[in-house]
């Protein structure tokens, strides 16, 4: 079977390998040869093996009818909706990598797809090599889900895995992902937290059978991170992660990206570097939690090939996986107004006893104290109580306290 | 579409249960609703709310042509593989949770199955309600597998973390896990690693494409771990985990179940109690680790819902999933002829120097020493040269060291 990738960057060469590397196992597994025939990019490849497929006219994968399934690997939203649309409507199956585009145009594509009896799938866009979707859509498909809880971004991940093990500044750790590669010149949707909403809003529409709208998600990034914040977690024996989760309570849905405070025994406290795990909860299965690389050219492009040997299987069977449901639109809530513990860096010594306040903690200068379970109106209310008694609040993070089922 | 469950124990409730429960959510998922026709059990169930569909003759369900599916509960090997054999040939698809059954007799089911195009699907014989089969063969299919390290047995590792938080010792650890009903009341299977030894063997011939014997699979168990090897591993920061691995190294298969000395920072180090772990490495997407509730009536329930959900979508959909292929058969080979660490302890002080021996802990009068890397010859010599010095060896355990790959 012939196929195409469209953008022959870090991701679509990691899935051009991936094909190559196995073809044979592929073939044995699914009954098809996979063929690249062509690659869509602006710029040549001189020297490059696969420089011969190397096309600059997107109208030539589309009227090419032998090609069935075309891996999109360029991202961006512009023109990737486009050309996926014109794909679909051409009965050509789609697979993607592109989060960006999911999570604005996911809905849209499926429609078209399952109008046009093919598959449009998106495995990569969420947890890099992790099938989570699979397992979402296929193993779980018996189950009630009810809640989420997971490390979506593997560049904030390695920054905070270095500000904890090496002691640098959230600046210089970002620095130095720059130059491994892990975070781009322009970080802010990773570190602000938006590719894990992103990330966090297809997996909680797939999980809830919802439609999540990422922007409304609340987020808060990892920008505001400082040594002292590590200290007082290295103190109590916490970790400090980006987690990104939502909980569908009825009909209420609330959902959140932020750092937190995670005690050690905690499944996700122990996820270093640019892994990716992902914990979801259904209601007769309990918890399940799984961990892979969450980036990388061979790892982002095995899922892609996995997308499209299921296309591929799919094509060969007249048969396809994609449907589309046209989902409540629901607007999530905030975490903090089902009422959580926080823990307070401040200024200076908070005289005690303060209402909300349950314990404290002093490492030289860096003063931190832990809140009960509380709103986010009383949590307001005991910051500006603070600053009356002339005490500012240099961060508060959120603490993750309830056991989730996480290690026992 | 009508079910039947063959055997009304814990499983078999637990499956009752789940198509229960979510039986709104299964057809929303599916398009199918599942009734529950019949349950074949040699008891009554007086005031059960399907007392009602207990029946005590097999041919009721063999006989029904309105059943579709049906579920294996029951367990071991006679009559569970002549039920399946003629509802398979009768044309009704079969799932089950019997791993004994799968290890013993998985093949020829398999064949049967497809002889006769209905699916044969067995998700609930391993790692309870983790979805590692499907994982395996759907989503791992662009991959080549090549090394699984796993915690496949619940009842070990309970006993194990009591041993270990509680200090209690291996007989009082496993009355404890007895008394809970994690562990039967003939628990060899369990602690001899027989169990585990059956399921690794069927994750093998399912990521390599092998014909593995779980009966040619090295195995120790864990009836001779004391207090005194919990505490060196406390000492060292390691956890002793009973471990289940094997890897695929050109056309060799590495394969065993044992307890090993795992470092705090190894991801199975961590998992506790009921739960399973496993870590599967491909040759692109490296490593994925899953870890979820490996016993207990709803989540082994659970997976054998989400068989019964897929079979039902094959039939509706007029196709099968299940493939049969005769697989080379292969005989594993021992880790130790790789070569591997191990921990020796001694019921005395060994004089140092002591060629193969790199360092030594002593905690009061534990003995504990720490071997280089050493095939089983030298092992065995190592032993024999301490006993010519008059050393006995009470305890020897091997020790994981490489990277993994599992937290980095």
């Amino acid at each position: 079977m012939d196929i195409a990738i469209l953008g022959y960057g870090t991701v679509g060469v990691g899935t051009v390998n991936v094909v190559t590397r196995n073809r044979e196992i592929i073939a044995d597994d699914s009954g098809e040869v996979l063929r690249v025939k062509a690659i869509l990019d602006l710029k040549d490849f001189p020297g490059d093996p696969y420089e011969e497929k190397i096309v600059h006219n997107f109208e030539d994968i589309l009227n090419d009818p032998t090609i069935e399934v075309v891996a999109e690997t360029m991202g961006g939203l512009h023109p990737a909706f486009e050309y996926i649309s014109q794909l679909l409507e051409a009965g050509k199956s789609v697979v993607t990598s592109n989060k960006d585009l999911v999570a604005a145009y996911g809905e849209e594509l499926l429609e078209i797809a399952a109008k046009h009896h093919v598959d449009f799938f998106y495995e990569a866009s969420v947890g890099g090599g992790i099938p989570i979707m699979r397992m979402i859509n296929e193993c779980m498909i018996q189950e009630r889900l009810q809640e989420i809880m997971a490390i979506l971004n593997g560049t904030t991940n390695y920054i905070l895995t270095e500000m904890e093990e090496e002691g640098t500044s959230f600046e210089e750790a970002l620095e130095d992902a720059q130059e491994m590669g892990y975070a781009e010149l322009h970080p802010e949707s990773d570190v602000e937290g938006m590719d894990a909403a992103r990330k966090l809003a297809i997996l909680s529409t797939h999980s809830y059978s919802v439609d999540v709208d990422w922007e409304q998600i609340e987020r808060r990034g990892i920008t505001k991170i400082t040594q002292e914040d590590m200290a007082v977690a290295k103190a109590i024996d916490h970790h400090i992660k980006l987690i990104a989760r939502s909980r569908m309570n009825g009909s209420r849905l609330f959902a959140g990206v932020e750092p937190m405070l995670l005690p050690e025994e905690h499944k996700l406290a122990q996820v270093e570097g640019v892994y990716n795990s992902i914990m979801i909860k259904g209601n007769c299965l309990d918890d399940i939690t799984v961990q892979g690389k969450g980036a990388g050219s061979l790892p982002t492009g095995s899922a892609v090939a996995a997308d499209i040997v299921m296309a591929a299987i799919n094509k060969k069977d007249g048969v396809t996986s994609t449907t589309y449901h046209e989902y409540k639109k629901i607007k999530p809530e905030s975490y903090s107004s089902l009422g959580q513990s926080y823990m307070l860096r401040t200024d200076g010594k908070v005289p005690m006893p303060q209402e909300g306040i349950i314990s404290a903690i002093q490492i030289e200068n860096i003063y931190a104290y832990f809140t009960k379970q509380m709103k986010s109106q009383e949590l307001r209310d005991l910051i500006q109580q603070l600053e009356i008694r002339g005490i500012q609040v240099l961060n508060c993070l959120a603490m993750e306290q309830e056991d989730t089922g996480a290690n026992r």
